[in-house]
């Protein structure tokens, strides 16, 4: 998938367009993830109060959701947002994280995704949480291979009609019938905070400039593994990790 | 102005008084803006709950408002943190994140930049929307290159009696009369979130330590531009780049 | 201590248990603290929403509080995470932040202090405002050397029936009768922010697999010493330090 015109048109989109993303995310990963979004060329914001939210969206080529550290806030927020971006027109996809371990987490992700999501990435746990199915993940990590999510990521993706991906050592991106496999990336990348979190909103920014969507969200994850990949085979620890990785991201 | 005593004092001031700098900022950038801080000398401090901010900001030396990310709660708390600054002599600095771009904003900005401010500093973008002029905007980027916002920073100056810094590749910085030039930095910092937030926060370290206004904003873009340009000297991406630039905050 | 078989026990039961640790903390320190937390071998997971809270801390093995940019949402959810962690027996760390240098903050630190505390770790300043005594702190830093607050570590521990910290130069661990040194960290840490927030964290990371709960105070704060001292031995300057310090916590 790495060399092909696709996956350059989609890259060269990016940074000719730089596509607005608005994300609507934890303060654990907003600067990770304003920064890989920089890095791929995009232009990230975080517009979160009531009254500024429905007016942002619609500007936005964009949004992408992630619920990890929900507040009641942040939950407010996101209903506004969603419903802005699919009156607008605007492409939203969802990051579910912590569904499936945490019950009222699984809830609002499955009511949310109901409303016309572009694309849902998430782990093996998540991702079988958001389908109803036991995930096995404690906290926010998953406990379960990727390939244990395959049927339930194209459950998901035929139920909501949108692409569903689900990330690991291998990644499957899925429209409910072709399932494409990305096995790029590293280990390594499990021990930086955030990484799927970015990886979301990169899928956004790909969403944004790619109308194929299967594969906007396959070169959205292509563009991740390569980058985490060739940052992990020249660093020896995480935090090193973290900042090459978006040096990668600049360059691929 | 990188040779000039006055340059070297305010920074010699930096490093031995330590100024207390109360932030009221954004989530996605509070840690940048903290380690900036740090490395210049400052001491930082993030404190938004309204029984803490009167007694606080009073303490402080300075005082940073960053609408970054603006929530309706952090809105409250920036409007007791101003009136309080003012009361008790804090000078307070304005960064007016999203302004012109969002409505809601620019009329929050609007309203606190009335209340005594002593610095504003923006992209061109958000010192026209200030000024009530198009700006050219989408979402928190700026469109416009910092020379067109040069008239529109010289009237706010005037209006509230205070100083205006527009930032870009030049930098422009003045009381209402004089206009002072910064051309330091370099491109690839718009690449990394967060700098013009933490410059926005160097500008209030420097304002409780320099008494001449117009010279410690001028003196706070310059020490910005220097540890900007020597990083990006010496590294190949936005992700070094972050690192290298509070490295060399604490090296000029 | 760094070479005992007590302290190896320690670190290879981290890596084996990968402990979750739920933390209730700022937003300036939530990215660091999550990026340390995963280099040590945790699992963090920051959860603040109230219908989440007690359902998560329960599943957690320990949860680490930080008083760290407090606002009445985290003061409430941080009632609710004590309250669930004392009745479901998850042990609970304090880092008292900004205790002693702003009134209310002393005030909640001490109430929560009261319910069952396992371990509290605080700069001078901070213990000296916790045990009533006055700290001489301005802002989050402290103004004293870490000795000073000896007397009254000791006089917290007996309190509370905890291990009480007070870190420095010199790093004082007690359980209120023995008192245990650790000297060995680099005054180039205090120039990054959240370095004592992520070392409360990995404190509550301790008390989780090390039931003797001074000891496990003592290790975090042995490992937290070795990697900043390794870190600072390898760069030369606060940015570089905190992306060398995630390194060296993954590889002590």
């Amino acid at each position: 998938m790495i060399d092909t015109p696709d996956f350059r048109s989609t890259l060269a989109s990016l940074r000719a367009q730089a596509p607005l993303v608005h994300n609507l995310t934890s303060a654990v990963v907003a600067n990770f993830t304003a920064n890989a979004l920089l890095a791929v060329g995009a232009s990230p914001a975080m517009v979160e109060a009531p009254d500024e939210i429905a007016g942002f969206v619609t500007v936005a080529d964009a949004l992408s959701v992630n619920l990890g550290s929900l507040t009641p806030q942040r939950r407010a927020a996101i209903a506004l947002a969603v419903t802005a971006a699919v009156q607008g027109g605007t492409p939203w996809v969802l990051d579910p994280v912590g569904a499936g371990g945490i019950a009222p987490r699984t809830e609002f992700a499955r009511a949310i995704a109901a409303q016309n999501v572009a694309a849902i990435r998430g782990n093996a746990s998540e991702i079988l949480g958001l389908a109803g199915l036991r995930g096995g993940g404690r906290g926010v990590d998953s406990g379960t291979g990727s390939d244990a999510a395959i049927d339930a990521a194209r459950s998901l993706a035929r139920q909501h009609r949108c692409i569903v991906a689900v990330t690991g050592v291998i990644d499957y991106v899925t429209d409910g019938e072709t399932v494409l496999e990305v096995a790029l990336g590293h280990a390594m990348m499990t021990r930086v905070t955030g990484m799927g979190c970015a990886a979301s909103a990169i899928v956004a920014a790909c969403v944004a400039v790619q109308p194929h969507r299967l594969l906007a969200v396959a070169h959205a994850l292509t563009l991740v593994g390569l980058a985490g990949a060739r940052a992990a085979a020249r660093v020896d620890g995480p935090g090193s990790l973290a900042v090459a990785y978006l040096d990668e991201l600049a360059r691929v």
